[in-house]
């Protein structure tokens, strides 16, 4: 805790020393009449016209073929949960200086004061002219999956849920790397996704679409079954395709994979005993995860990962969205497909030709990492 | 028009070269574990926390204590009318450069997809958290009135339409310095102002706050009067303190004082020659103004202005918003009073001790100009 609460004292010092964290710059001089001239009146005249009547050249002459769009509503901050628009804002300007630091891709925070669907994406419609992708980012489940399909459908820019779909990219590339380590096939494993929010629903279509055939999904009721209230739950129960019932115990007989997105010690080195052999264990949740690594090794798995930087195998979503805009504004990609997703994380997983229990994942610093997703979105 | 065709040439292509004319920096390095936990999880979650429950510090914590929104809907764009929100951008983007090349303001470009009065307040209240600033612009008249005062209405920071007040600060600085010249007083000077358009409502109001009470204001119609339609042409009426009817030429004898914020070409020499002696003439339609400065001085006016760079006393809204917006962030201002403008025109004013018929204004390059702004916004 006396760790914990120095990283708060510094990271608020350091907040208050830099007000914000991102500034914006100029791309070009203007210092003399010329310049301005070109910059602004008279010359962006002929430029304002030329873009009004050719929108889709705006990308080659705006910041719209540069500029992301990172949108909260504060309702799903980190694991503090739903503290608003300005709680929200320290996130997304970290997340920007992120999106810059690794992929050079200039974004920009957009935080909403308001929480309802209607209003969200009226107002990202609104404001979306500007930009050539959006981020979404914090977003309360289930509302996070509406707002973005009617953001998706209605754009022809990139939009993506980064709670959903970063998290399940990097996910994905720890789960292929960690079944080879355990020599298993995505096609025959048995996975267990504790967690059917933003992440859980995310990563188990993406699981789903690489090839798993055999994912449970448990929320805080147990196995989420067809006769579940959420319409996300209820598809999501059809990858239950032995039909099993029960709780996080049934659900873990056998199994060769569990993801935890959910929430802090819901899982015991007794749970993972009744996993098989070669256990692969993902426990996401942070900062404290389902089951602490050295917890989980006790229960027999062999493959551990968690969000945090402190133990091996972190996973963490800065390995994928940097790239996954860098490549859709480099390569003009005007939707993040499934084919896409699954070939950002399988990138991913290349940077580590040959895993090990301690090392499924590379370095979230690694370089290579956002340049090899971004060649993939295409 | 071939060198203004070089001009839109070399334009598009810097454009083309560019990209955007704005770019996003990390105000902080993020290439070690130890940095990153500080601007980003875990360190951002005490930060987020703090702001959430003490929303009056955000200011100095995030980007809100620093960052303007450079807001339009595209429906009155320069000289070119409704392009859109696409065709506004590169002149947002152009206004931002400014910003902060000439007083270190960070500002960012939102233009939105909408024109509808109700539509376009939802959203600017929706995105106004990350924001200390909104700089409205380029929204035609008279929705920008009614945008602009629920928009101050409602938030608590600093709303100012720039298209109204920066061009009402920087003209009234400019007749401050002309009736100094002329050996004139704004209270009993006969000013007529031609166009009751956005500048032309909030400059005849600037210079009656300032002191002035002999304004008549007209339209395309000719002199405004309490039987217009728009009730802010029905205000402006009231400051004909003579009651003139008519046209142009009935307003412009004996007048000490033209502005133009119309359109080009509207007035003659002939007309000037109605004019008092030591006649000012500030001609702002742009590019090409009412009366060209030669033909102004046909007919005998004294002091000439325009919002060119090419003729002597440039009339530049560059002059004012930067350091309006400037003096708002750094002091604290939560509206942009009447008050303040007047201070700021005066300010400007001041900067030319002595004025001259060829020189009533700053240079707008003059770095002392977004200074002393800065210092009278509080």
């Amino acid at each position: 805790m006396s760790k914990k609460s120095n990283v708060s004292k510094q990271a608020l010092a350091l907040h208050k020393k830099l007000g914000g964290k991102i500034r914006i710059e100029p791309a070009a001089p203007i210092r003399t009449r010329a310049q301005l001239s070109l910059v602004y009146t008279p010359g962006v005249a002929a430029v304002s016209s030329y873009v009004a009547k050719h929108p889709k050249e705006a990308r080659h002459y705006t910041m719209k073929g540069r500029m992301v769009a990172v949108i909260s509503d504060g309702s799903a901050v980190l694991g503090l949960g739903n503290i608003g628009a300005l709680g929200a804002l320290p996130v997304m300007e970290g997340k920007c200086a992120i999106f810059k630091t690794f992929a050079g891709v200039d974004a920009v925070p957009l935080v909403l004061d308001t929480q309802d669907t209607d209003e969200m994406v009226r107002t990202i419609l609104a404001v979306a002219p500007a930009f050539g992708g959006i981020n979404l980012e914090d977003i309360s489940a289930p509302k996070c999956f509406e707002v973005e399909r009617r953001v998706i459908d209605a754009l022809d820019i990139p939009v993506m849920h980064d709670d959903q779909h970063g998290t399940a990219i990097v996910v994905l590339a720890g789960i292929i790397n960690a079944l080879k380590v355990a020599k298993k096939k995505i096609a025959t494993a048995r996975i267990v996704v504790l967690g059917a929010g933003a992440a859980g629903k995310a990563t188990a279509d993406l699981l789903h679409a690489a090839g798993a055939r055999d994912i449970i999904v448990l929320d805080s009721k147990g196995i989420v079954n067809r006769s579940r209230p959420e319409p996300h739950k209820r598809a999501l129960a059809k990858f239950n395709k032995r039909g099993i019932k029960g709780s996080l115990k049934e659900a873990l007989i056998g199994a060769d994979v569990l993801l935890g997105v959910s929430g802090p010690n819901l899982v015991k080195a007794e749970d993972i005993r009744l996993m098989a052999k070669n256990a692969i264990v993902l426990a996401m949740a942070n900062p404290t995860p389902e089951i602490m690594p050295d917890e989980a090794k006790r229960g027999g798995a062999k493959i551990i990962g968690t969000g945090r930087s402190d133990f091996p195998n972190q996973i963490n979503n800065s390995l994928a969205f940097p790239g996954v805009f860098r490549g859709a504004l480099d390569n003009g990609v005007r939707k993040i497909t499934m084919k896409m997703k699954i070939n950002a994380a399988r990138a991913i997983a290349r940077l580590v030709p040959r895993p090990t229990p301690e090392k499924i994942i590379p370095d979230m610093f690694d370089k290579r990492a956002p340049k090899a997703v971004a060649k993939v979105i295409r």
